[in-house]
C-alpha cells in the first residue's frame, strides 16, 4: 500500500516512473495486491501528468505480458490486424478483413464489444445467428491457416491487466487519456501476435479524441510502441464528425457491410475501407507501393453482375433481397469467414425480414425545416441508437440487434421540411416507452443543424 | 456508476459542482453506493482541478451532515475548539486547551491521531498512564459544563464520511489537496459544535503545506467557511521549518508542555501557545481587545514559585522531577483535566524515570561539524522521530510512547564539533535493530545543514 501511494504521488507531481516501477504496479494489480482505489488515483494522476513514450511502451509490455502471448508462423506469410479507435457506424472491420483476406494476406483480428455511443464489431457479427465469436487461440490459429482469417472476441487469457484496468477506468473517467489509451490498444494487439498492425484513429465529435491534434498525438505513440516492438505499423487519422455510411445499429451496419463488400455502399465507407485494406497489404508484405496496395483494394471489391439480381431501395425502408448484387472476392471471402465460425446468413436475412412481417416498422424522423444538413453529429447519433437498444451504457447492458437508425440524408445534402431523414428501428424485445422516444427525439433534435439556403 | 463517473468527469473537466451533486456524492460514499474507486478517482480530479469556495462550504457540510451534529449551550458561555494543521513537537494544545479554561472559556477539544512525520494530541495524551480519550458526547458536555475543558477522541458517530474520506485520501496520495484539508478540517470542527474557533495552519518543511501561500490559501478558505457557517473563527499562520521546542515524541511532549503549562518552556512554544490562547479567548467572547486576551493568556502562564522545587537540568538528559517550579492556573487546569479524565500524572513520572533506571540510556547524535546550526528539518526529524517509534506510518501502527528525540539546539545556536545534538529515545519495547539506527542517523545528516563560523 505505502510503495504504491509513493508512486502515485510521484506520478502526481509530474515525474517519471521507471521501467521496474511500471511494471511492478501492472503485475500487483492483476494479482490484486494494489487495491482499485489506488490504481484509480493512479490513472487519473496519468489523466492529468501523461506519461512519456518510453513509460508507455513500458506500460504496453507489462500489459501485454500480464497474460498469454500468441505467435503466428504462417509459412512466409504475415499476419496482420487493425484497430480502430472506435466510432459511430464503424463497419469497417466486416469489410477490409475478408477484403484483405481475398488479396492473399491473413486476418486475425480480436475485437470487442461496444461501449456508450460507439458500437463494437462483435455485436454487429452476433447479429449473425449462429456466429461465434468465443474462438479458442487453436481455434483461431488454425481457421487463420485454413481459409485465412478470423474475427474473434479476445481471449480471456490475453492481457487480463487490460480487461480489469479497462473497466476501472471506465467507472471513474479516466478513459480518454493518450498513454492509457494507447497501451491498451497496443497491449491487445502485441498479446495477440499480430506481425503488422494497422490504426485507424479516429478525431471529432463521434470519437473519443474529439480533436484532429489529440488524434494524431494517439496515432504517433502507437507507431512508436508498434515500431519499438517490431512490428510494421501503420496509423491513418480520419474524421468522426458524423457517422460512418448510413446505418448506425448491429443488424442495419451488417446490411450495409454487405453492400460494400458486394461492390456498392456509402462512398464515404467505401473509401475508408479501401484505405485501409491498402494499408493492411502494406503492413503485410503484400507491396510496398502505395498505389498497388490501393488497386489491390479497389480489384477485391470488383465482380461480375449477378444476373436477375437487385436491390431495391424502397421508402421509407430498403427492402432487403438476399440475392447479391456482384459477387466479388471479398464477399465471397466474407460468406467463408461466416460459414467456418457457425453463422447463417440465410437466417440472418430471415431475421430480418421476419422483424420486418412482425409489423415493427421504423419510426421516421422528419426533417423540421428547408435547407441544407449542415450538422449531424455523430456522438449524438450514437447515444440516440444506444437508448434505442443498439447499445450498451454498461458493460453488462443487453444489446438489440435490430435496433438502430438508417440515415437517409448526410451533411451537405437538402432537405425539404417533412422530407425523413432517417428511420428510427426499435428494439423489438419490448415496446420503447413514450417517455423514452421523447429522450430519443431530443438527442436527435441537437443531433442537427440546418443551413437555410 | 453511471452517474458517479459523469461527475468525476466534470471535476476532472475542471467545472463547478453544484451543491446537490456534492451533498449526493458524500451520501452515497458513506452509505457505500460510491465504490472507493471512483471516490479516489474523485478526491484526485479535485486536487488537480481544485474547488471554489462555495463548493468547499458545501462538502464541509455534506461531510459534517453525514453523522451527529453536537450543540452546546454552556449558558452565556460560547465552546470554542482549535486546530493545527499539524506540524512536529507540536504540543500546544497540551497547553492551550487548559490555558484558555483557566481564563474562564470553555474548551471542547476533538483531537486525533499522529500520521507520519507528525504527530497527533492523542497519542501524546495516552502517554499519561489511565487518560482516557474515548469519551462519549454525553460524557464531554458533562465534562466541559463541570470542569470547563475536556480534550477527546473524536467519536464515532461524528462525520463517518471524513473518517472513511481520509483513510482513502491517505493511500491515494489525495491528501494534499486545499479544499480537501479544509473540509476536513471544518467538518469535525462544524460537528462538534464549536461556536469559536482558531485555527493554526503551519506552512514548511515539516507542515502539510510546504509555503506561505499555500497556508495563506488553506487560511482563507477555512475561514470564509468558519465565518460562512456563523462560527466565529480566527486564523494564524505560523512557520514549521523546525520542530516547535525541544521535544518530538510523546512523553517528552508531554513533559515539555508541563514545562510551559508551569511557566518555562522553550520561548518559540511558548510565545504560539499564548498567541493561540489569546485568539480562542477572542473567539470565546472573553474579549474583544487582542492586546487584553493577551495579557490574560500571559497571566495564565504566571504564578507563585512553589518553595523548594526546581527542574534539574543535566546533561545528556533532563532529570525530570515531578515538583513544578511554580503553580500556574494553567497547570492547575491541566491537573483538574488530567484527573477528569482518568489519568495520573504520578504514574506518569513514574514511568519516565523507570525507563531511565531500567538502563534505557538515549542515544547521542553529535554534532559532525563546529559552526551555527542553520537549518534542522522538521519533516526530517519528524521521520527520524516516527522510525525510533515515536509516530505511525500507517493507520493501524503501534506507537511508543517514550520513544523520540530531544533536541539539545535549534536554528542559530551555535555548535562545536562532537558537541551533542540531540538525544534519540529509543523504544523500550524492542531492541533497535542496528539497520533501523543507519537508517535514523541518515535521515538525522538530512536534516541538518551548519553554517561554518
Amino acid at each position: 500500500m505505502l510503495r504504491m501511494s509513493e508512486l502515485i504521488e510521484r506520478k502526481r507531481n509530474g515525474n517519471k516512473l521507471s521501467a521496474s516501477e511500471i511494471r511492478w504496479i501492472i503485475q500487483e494489480y492483476v494479482a490484486g495486491t494494489i487495491p482499485d482505489c489506488q490504481m484509480a488515483a493512479w490513472a487519473m494522476a496519468v489523466f492529468f501528468q501523461g506519461m512519456n513514450a518510453e513509460e508507455t511502451m513500458e506500460l504496453t509490455m507489462a500489459m501485454a505480458q500480464s497474460g498469454d502471448i500468441l505467435e503466428w508462423s504462417l509459412k512466409d506469410k504475415l499476419v496482420v490486424d487493425k484497430h480502430s479507435t472506435g466510432g459511430v457506424g464503424d463497419k469497417t472491420t466486416l469489410v477490409v478483413v475478408p477484403l484483405v483476406a481475398s488479396c492473399g494476406v491473413p486476418v486475425a483480428k480480436m475485437s470487442g464489444r461496444g461501449l456508450g455511443h460507439t458500437g463494437g464489431t462483435l455485436d454487429k457479427l452476433l447479429a449473425i445467428p449462429g456466429f461465434n465469436v468465443e474462438l479458442s487461440s487453436e481455434d483461431m490459429r488454425r481457421q487463420v491457416g485454413d481459409i485465412g482469417l478470423a474475427i474473434a472476441a479476445q481471449s480471456a487469457s490475453l492481457v487480463p491487466a487490460d480487461k480489469k484496468l479497462y473497466g476501472l477506468r471506465d467507472v471513474t473517467a479516466c478513459v480518454d487519456s493518450i498513454p492509457l489509451i494507447a497501451s491498451s490498444v497496443m497491449s491487445k494487439k502485441i498479446a495477440a501476435g499480430a506481425q503488422g498492425i494497422v490504426l485507424d484513429v479516429k478525431y471529432g465529435s463521434g470519437a473519443f479524441m474529439t480533436t484532429r491534434d489529440r488524434a494524431q498525438q494517439l496515432a504517433e505513440i502507437m507507431l512508436a510502441i508498434g515500431e519499438g516492438l517490431g512490428r510494421s505499423t501503420r496509423a491513418l487519422i480520419s474524421p468522426m464528425e458524423e457517422p460512418l455510411g448510413m446505418a448506425v445499429g448491429n443488424s442495419l451496419e451488417v446490411m450495409e457491410a454487405i453492400e460494400v463488400l458486394q461492390g456498392g455502399g456509402p462512398k464515404d465507407l467505401r473509401e475508408i475501407c479501401i484505405e485501409l485494406a491498402a494499408n493492411m497489404l502494406m503492413v503485410g508484405g503484400r507491396t510496398g507501393n502505395e498505389r498497388e496496395a490501393q488497386a489491390l483494394a479497389v480489384q477485391g471489391l470488383q465482380g461480375s453482375n449477378m444476373p436477375g439480381a437487385s436491390v431495391q431501395e424502397g421508402f421509407p425502408q430498403k427492402v432487403i433481397t438476399q440475392e447479391p448484387t456482384r459477387s466479388t472476392p471479398a464477399w465471397q471471402m466474407f460468406q467463408t469467414l461466416v460459414a467456418a465460425q457457425g453463422g447463417s446468413l440465410d437466417a440472418f436475412w430471415e431475421e430480418v425480414q421476419g422483424q420486418r412481417r412482425h409489423g415493427i416498422e421504423p419510426v421516421l424522423f422528419l426533417s423540421p425545416a428547408k435547407g441544407t444538413l449542415a450538422r449531424l453529429d455523430a456522438r449524438r447519433i450514437g447515444q440516440a441508437a444506444m437508448l434505442l437498444g443498439a447499445g450498451r451504457d454498461t458493460q453488462d447492458s443487453p444489446v438489440d440487434v435490430h435496433a438502430g437508425i438508417q440515415l437517409y440524408k448526410k451533411c451537405g445534402d437538402t432537405t425539404e421540411k417533412g422530407e425523413p431523414l432517417m428511420a428510427l428501428y426499435l428494439s423489438s424485445q419490448e415496446p420503447t416507452p413514450q417517455e423514452k422516444m421523447g429522450r430519443v427525439c431530443e438527442v436527435l433534435k441537437d443531433a442537427i443543424d440546418f443551413r437555410i439556403n
